[in-house]
């Protein structure tokens, strides 16, 4: 188990996070939950419901699509790397599958804990609107023109 | 010039801001300027530094990258569509450039009175939230598996 402050120090070191100070740092360790699981494990399923977004402490993981002979992977993500945030955020399903390659730890944020942490601690929504609209841009970089009009209700 | 009740009808019809009610709808019209813009027109030029989020209330816009012989046009977009919001967001530079096509009117947002409303009506910030996400979803979707890969530093 980790003790407070040194989920706080953790939490600081990743980048989704990296921004916040203070009480926005004390009150995000307090709603995170720890979790682990052995190596092989399937965290979660593409298509399924998800409300939880995980901070990887320790091992590594596979994201993917598909199953078995037709599983396609996407990356593998790793310490200080945060994955579940997009389902979290939009309700929508999960868009892809999570299994570990390693034994894992976890910090898992509840997606109802997360929406009144941000209610209540608006300079985190700002930190995450930044890193989601940086990701937006890479994304838009690399798509062709025709799939940037598409995906984009909006621009730059 | 619009009524402040005509702008708040406006703006709950712009998809970004249509979850919005009472109270941070009121907010966000206050920090709402009107611009008028002749046909032919640069709204603003990639690479530019940029804190205005633009909604188009009249008219049609043109984004594009590159100059004169080697423009390249990504999309135009109309009335009740947005752009600008992730300069304004991640304070990076314009991604693209904007031009108006016909004389067009927009609702302008300042970037500084924008975070400060999300920082007083959060509940803002998870509007805008849920639309960065589903954007991203669609294009992670249209991204090839490195893209996908490169773009995210976290996932689903």
């Amino acid at each position: 188990m980790l003790l407070t402050v040194e989920k706080m120090l953790f939490l600081k070191s990743v980048p989704l996070f990296a921004s916040l100070e203070g009480n926005d740092l004390v009150s995000l360790s307090e709603i995170c939950a720890e979790q682990e699981m052995p190596a092989g494990s399937a965290v979660f399923h593409e298509n399924e419901e998800g409300n939880q977004l995980y901070v990887i402490v320790e091992g590594k993981v596979k994201v993917f699509r598909g199953e078995d002979a037709a599983e396609r992977q996407l990356a593998e993500l790793g310490e200080r790397e945060c994955f579940g945030e997009m389902a979290l955020l939009d309700s929508e399903l999960r868009s892809a599958s999570v299994a570990t390659l390693e034994p894992c730890r976890f910090l898992v944020i509840n997606g109802d804990d997360f929406r009144d942490l941000i209610l209540n601690h608006p300079k985190i929504s700002l930190a995450i609107l930044r890193l989601l609209s940086q990701r937006l841009r890479k994304a838009d970089e690399m798509s062709a023109p025709a799939a940037v009009y598409t995906a984009a209700q909006g621009y730059m």
